[in-house]
């Protein structure tokens, strides 16, 4: 971690940027600034920043922008501060330009679109799209916490992708602050335009790097059908990943998860819920069909459980006792934090890979000696091992680091990504070039020298 | 349109090219190479190429891109040469570079994707998908005869996407030839993946500007159910538009076209289908819902065309009596080509827009004394208007032309693109700089330095 400098910084520079701002914006006091430093993630280390600024409109952003270009001093961009790799944590003097006062969300139906500040919670366009029978489908499960702004920054996923896709499939317009300052408008309430380069999704994942995303236009649809769900437990994860692969090629599943077995015990020590310890993998499905169709489609996905040769099948139509079920697989982190520290990983692989990989990361379990269970987005192949360990013991730390680090190369050598939702941030800067290797990586630096030649925007984050 | 250089180029230039190639790959022969010189826009204009590679390998593609930097030449890449935005058309000296033997299409049930080089034929990937019952959605109506290359140069749209998305939503992973030379594999066959900036996704729609595809790794789904079909008539297009809206807000259409009256009254004319002559416009409306929920579906969107003024309305639930009605449509474009010489244009707009879209159509093809019938994507708000013209006569093709170009500020006042899924090809240039604003273009600019700093990749072409 960065050790937080002793020189108190001169302070004076920052005039001129707070006479530029909206009043009250600018906090400088070490107290107001230090609840800034670190996002969700602790373990990436954070420097201590000169100063926040908590824009109150789009021209404050532009103003910080340029006065940071101006002193060539780093802008962090943060959204609600929920980022689990460390996108968000502070550098040493730089300005941590927070969204979290941009809070607009305004629905029209009539085009079916969310036009959404970037600091408006994920949770508040879901419920304002709800209050016009329209859903925004990306659910991280942060949805209640997180921001849009930063679900833009790491094109953000959640339970649904699976058959809703990912934030980048919601995004159809952007207004960014580049980096010399100009705020640009970039695609709009159309569903389909191709004219120009496709900014936009250029923009959606770049993790505040390129520009300051400061308002998304969104794409609705309309609102889910109460799902069915299905519970199924396996011998073996191959078992069961056999049956994601089975019911991908056939079924529309609106979600698909899957929890191995030291998950499932985790979320049983915490608190009984009945699960079946002695299973290899269960299985967390869902089908939002129309009508009648749901019923069909969960009998179906029952038939290819029984067929993969499922230990015991359960399945419901009724939403509420569903919604019973999926609570263990919404209580599994919250059950894992309770063993010990953690370090959550994000590594996603081609699905048939997925016993591949849990294989792999019980061989780096058993040579760390650090517990590491396993929960999946199963159906699009993006796992979170939480690699716990002792809190407070240093030698352990230092093994689930390592640890961390080869289950990341392990997704790699699988034809895998080390990140499906969560983003690189700073956490896993490191491992980039490993799954990119050195052309890609030219590839990515010369287009951030063209955006940001200064390199104020988000240095060290992203990539 | 260019005229044709009357000196004859000096060829021996080409003769290190030709070394570094697959043998018989390079063409000079001036009547081979004039069969290179037009994609399907003939009003775009076409400058005489030096020469052809018709490439018949990824290195095939590197080493004239090698020699075209070398040289300073430039590079007009290729697919199936269906393009309706010039996007394809030669400049004066270049090499036209076709992938049209790079044909593999390798499909991987296991992780539903195919892997498909970039003059594969976009039918011949839904084939080969549909034998292990899987499908590649994105249908543009050339579907036949287009390629994927094309297809992701231009972010290539269809009918479909009105609930299935366009390109670029199905594309994992590229395999880029850039401006250098450098073959990079961008993505994977992974669902989710965050790492780095989302390069595939700007690639996707680029027109060869940025670099040359010479693979893609596409997202597959299970086959699609057999389609319900409504078709309906009201007396205006407002009435129609209204429609689409609610239908949008609750239902989840496979399928949302538009036919406005000329097009209508065009197909009769070509062939009588018994369609309404004197109807505003027609609906053509399919839902794919599973099993029972599809005639569920399709009975909502009949109340809702009732509800909202129908004229007349039709619904079934038998997929080839559907088909004879989407026939109409599909038919509208040659019915309209009988007609005269056409400009065929991809304009879009915010679904609640279209009435105003065709309000202003109808008075700009009145000012300028040709017929504009339109047939639209109407559920996305991508309309094609067209142009009709007497083939022959200067004066009608130069008010076709001006009509051409006022469609477009049209559909830009209201809020929207002026392609849809075309793309800005060598046709529209002129007309982005109105769309996009300076800030935009000065955007795209940076990034095109960026990535081909010496303009070798498609000038002229995209932005």
């Amino acid at each position: 971690m960065t050790t937080v400098s002793k020189d108190a910084p001169d302070l004076t520079v920052l005039d001129g940027l707070a006479r530029s701002l909206t009043p009250g914006a600018l906090l400088t006091e070490p107290e107001s600034v230090a609840a800034y430093r670190f996002d969700y993630t602790a373990d990436a280390g954070a420097g201590v920043p000169l100063a926040v600024v908590r824009a109150a409109s789009p021209a404050d952003v532009q103003a910080t922008v340029r006065w940071a270009g101006e002193h060539d001093v780093a802008v962090v961009p943060r959204g609600a501060g929920s980022g689990l790799s460390g996108g968000s944590n502070a550098v040493d003097g730089c300005i941590v330009l927070s969204l979290e006062r941009l809070r607009g969300v305004e629905i029209d139906p009539a085009t079916r679109t969310a036009v959404v500040e970037a600091g408006a919670l994920n949770v508040e366009v879901k419920q304002a799209a709800a209050e016009h029978g329209l859903w925004y489908p990306p659910d991280p499960s942060s949805f209640e916490i997180c921001s849009i702004g930063g679900n833009v920054a790491t094109n953000a996923g959640g339970l649904c992708c699976v058959k809703y896709g990912v934030t980048t499939d919601y995004v159809l317009g952007l207004d960014v602050v580049l980096a010399d300052g100009t705020l640009v408008h970039l695609g709009g309430q159309r569903v389909k335009d191709t004219a120009g380069l496709s900014l936009v999704k250029l923009f959606v994942g770049s993790e505040g790097t390129l520009g300051v995303v400061t308002r998304a236009t969104l794409r609705l649809v309309p609102a889910q059908s109460p799902p069915a769900t299905l519970v199924a437990t396996f011998d073996t994860v191959e078992d069961a990943a056999r049956v994601v692969v089975a019911v991908g090629n056939t079924l529309r599943a609106s979600m698909m998860e899957l929890m191995d077995q030291a998950s499932v015990n985790a979320v049983e020590d915490h608190r009984s819920m009945g699960l079946d310890r002695e299973a290899g993998a269960m299985l967390l499905a869902q089908s939002d069909a129309p009508g009648a169709a749901r019923g069909e489609e969960i009998a179906a996905m029952e038939r290819l459980c029984r067929e993969g040769g499922a230990r015991e099948c359960f399945t419901t139509t009724d939403a509420a006792e569903g919604e019973m079920f999926v609570a263990a697989r919404r209580a599994a982190i919250v059950a894992i934090e309770r063993r010990g520290a953690i370090m959550l990983e994000d590594v996603g692989v081609p699905v048939p890979r997925l016993p591949d990989l849990l294989t792999g990361i019980a061989e780096i379990s058993r040579r760390h000696e650090v517990e590491i269970p396993v929960v999946a987005h199963a159906g699009d192949g993006n796992t979170h091992p939480v690699i716990v360990y002792p809190a407070g013991d240093a030698g352990a730390k230092e093994r689930a680091a390592q640890a961390f680090s080869e289950v990341m190369s392990l997704a790699i050598g699988l034809g895998g990504t080390i990140t499906g939702e969560h983003g690189i941030g700073r956490l896993k800067r490191d491992a980039l070039p490993e799954q990119l290797g050195p052309d890609v990586m030219a590839l990515t630096h010369r287009i951030k020298q063209a955006l940001d030649p200064q390199g104020i925007l988000n240095p060290g984050a992203g990539f």
